[in-house]
């Protein structure tokens, strides 16, 4: 941490509102680590640590700048109570975007996006830059633009997304949520709206805002007009945030990510398994299914864990070795470069399985590489014993 | 540690084929500790332990009479190449009951039931002595008799079996294993069935005894047999038990599994859930199923485990606390009370929701409590966050 003890300990730790110690202990038990991107140097919250956020990040320059990790987003199993316990008095109903999460800030003059963990990103500092004006960071540098990163072409959570769709590429980013960077204090939704709407920043747009006495008669409305749409779901706000928003989601996206997760079931199928299964208890308690459709959603979740596992056993079988294939759109081939340096260092395994040239642009088909599902799911059809 | 300390650790030691130290460091670190069953007091080995199995006994008589636990049976998740890579030359296919695992032995003129966990289970004692003739045991007082206890109205895995019907209970126990109780060598399958034949034990028998190269095509004819009269599975077997018994299930009991597990899901459900879904993907792809098929079997699971799920969810919902209710017969008051007892020292929570007398013998119907998921169900039918 040599870069770190350059800056004073106390400076960072009066910024962070924590002690010196507390520093110094986060560091020795590897939760404050330090990352680089060009020349920039940045110290990153790896695991939550007291009040502080996972990926809250400290710029080591002279200010010591401050961007707050993205708070986590519980989740209402049920809508009635969950919403008429937890809100004031009105709900605003937003629709949640499947991709990723990214806080883009401006700091020494740059601008900078930064993912859930607090990552630079190179690929999404250049999309942001490429397609956002973000002027209105250079007005207010102690924001930060919190949204959904979308589309096909993305790295992380690629799903088409019709509204994401640029000339050469499937890709787009929404804000959900603007901030205070060092204090994690939201503007109000209202607020949020209106400066969107000044500086023409894609945004998303309340569906609804309703009583939090009726919000669960509405948000099953809309959350099976999504479910019909094939969309994720919804996110509810307090108007003035005063109150943490919630999540919920819709069966399609119950189902989608189980799908995603078992075709690499050996690195993703027990994280997501349970949870989404939970879900679909609740959901078809709480929309009182009959036993026929009940039926039906357990033939989707069922269908959804076994086919794609039993899909990659069968190509790993047959002697392929299964990746997750995504396409992504570089400007340059130093734009190429960089990311897959990016991808190295924060340990993302890839393969590059195609390079095409389009109207000057660089069009990569990359593998992802998930090893423990590609080698245990080889041994299991090679012999070796089950513990389990 | 008290009554240990009047038996030698050394001698403790010796017998186990250990250091003292290891033996100091296993009682500390709480992987050895005491247990009393009337006037017989015991070690026992709450984990694995170096060469130790978990549920391995130590008598605290003058013998330090040892009683191994039964070692973790392997499973084959694919038949081909699996069986054919473990074994040596036959295979012998024995059903596999689903049951709880038992142990039998005769030390100090007595006979003990243990659990597979190592506790002496007074009801367990008392049925296989009711039903049994333990002769054996007198004669080769060195062996156990490893086997299942089967049946509906057991505490702990009941299910029906034909098989097990007695005049006043569905209760029985099959002998798998006869083992020298202090080496845990096994009996070869030959002398055990002899022994059995001879004393009149009642015992698993072989299915078939075939070449380990056509192995896979005979189990999978079993399987689908046992699958279609919904029982548990198959364990194979080299005939003079030089390399450990494999086992494998069917997908009736993949099913049974989630359906009782799911219906106290945050008690259960999570362990259980990916290693069932697994052997299903492994099992699809190595039945060639068709996509018709392979769907059937997803449905299935799907079923499994939302139908279980939700209606929990319901029961809670309408007021109920759900548990699992067991049916068991009691010779006397005093056995009833003797097995309460032993109930509340091993820390399973039960309710009694009725007695009834039957022929000078007391049918109690048992609920066993699963607080975590009344408790995690109510508060999220009550509006709690879900941070998963």
């Amino acid at each position: 941490m040599a870069e770190v003890k350059a800056y004073s300990l106390e400076n960072i730790a009066k910024k962070l509102n924590l002690e010196v110690r507390d520093i110094s202990r986060a560091v020795k038990r590897k939760i404050l680590r330090e990352y680089e991107y060009k020349d920039t140097k940045i110290l990153l919250f790896k695991k939550e640590f007291k009040h502080i956020e996972k990926g809250t990040v400290v710029f080591l320059n002279d200010n010591l700048d401050v961007v707050r990790g993205y708070p986590k987003t519980y989740r209402a199993l049920t809508l009635y109570p969950t919403i008429k316990e937890h809100f004031i008095d009105k709900v605003v109903i937003e629709e949640k975007l499947n991709g990723y999460n990214i806080r883009v800030v401006y700091i020494n003059d740059e601008f900078f996006a930064l993912t859930r963990s607090g990552y630079i990103c190179p690929f999404t500092t250049k999309k942001v830059k490429k397609y956002l004006k973000l002027d209105i960071l250079k007005e207010y540098p102690n924001y930060m633009l919190c949204g959904e990163m979308i589309g096909l072409n993305n790295p992380y959570t690629p799903k088409f997304y019709e509204e994401a769709q640029q000339e050469d590429e499937n890709l787009a980013f929404y804000i959900f949520d603007i901030k205070e960077r060092e204090s994690n204090k939201s503007l109000t939704v209202e607020e949020r709206l209106k400066l969107c709407n000044i500086y023409k920043l894609p945004h998303v747009k309340p569906l609804a805002i309703v009583d939090k006495e009726k919000a669960h008669e509405k948000i099953k409305e809309i959350i099976k007009e999504l479910e019909h749409k094939k969309r994720e779901g919804v996110v509810l706000k307090d108007p003035n945030m005063d109150v943490v928003p919630l999540k919920y989601t819709t069966h399609y996206t119950q189902c989608d990510d189980l799908r995603e997760a078992f075709k690499f079931f050996f690195d993703m199928g027990l994280d997501f398994l349970f949870s989404r299964v939970v879900r679909e208890g609740f959901m078809s308690y709480e929309f009182r299914e009959s036993l026929e459709e009940r039926k039906k959603r357990a033939k989707d979740i069922g269908e959804a864990i076994i086919l794609p596992m039993a899909e990659t056993i069968e190509k790993i079988a047959s002697g392929e070795r299964v990746t997750e294939d995504i396409e992504l759109i570089f400007d340059s081939e130093e734009d190429f470069y960089e990311y897959l340096e990016f991808l190295r260092k924060v340990k993302i395994l890839v393969k590059i399985k195609d390079i095409k040239e389009l109207n000057g642009k660089l069009k990569v088909l990359i593998g992802k590489v998930y090893n423990k599902t590609n080698d245990k799911v080889l041994a299991y059809l090679n012999g070796t014993l089950w513990g389990e």
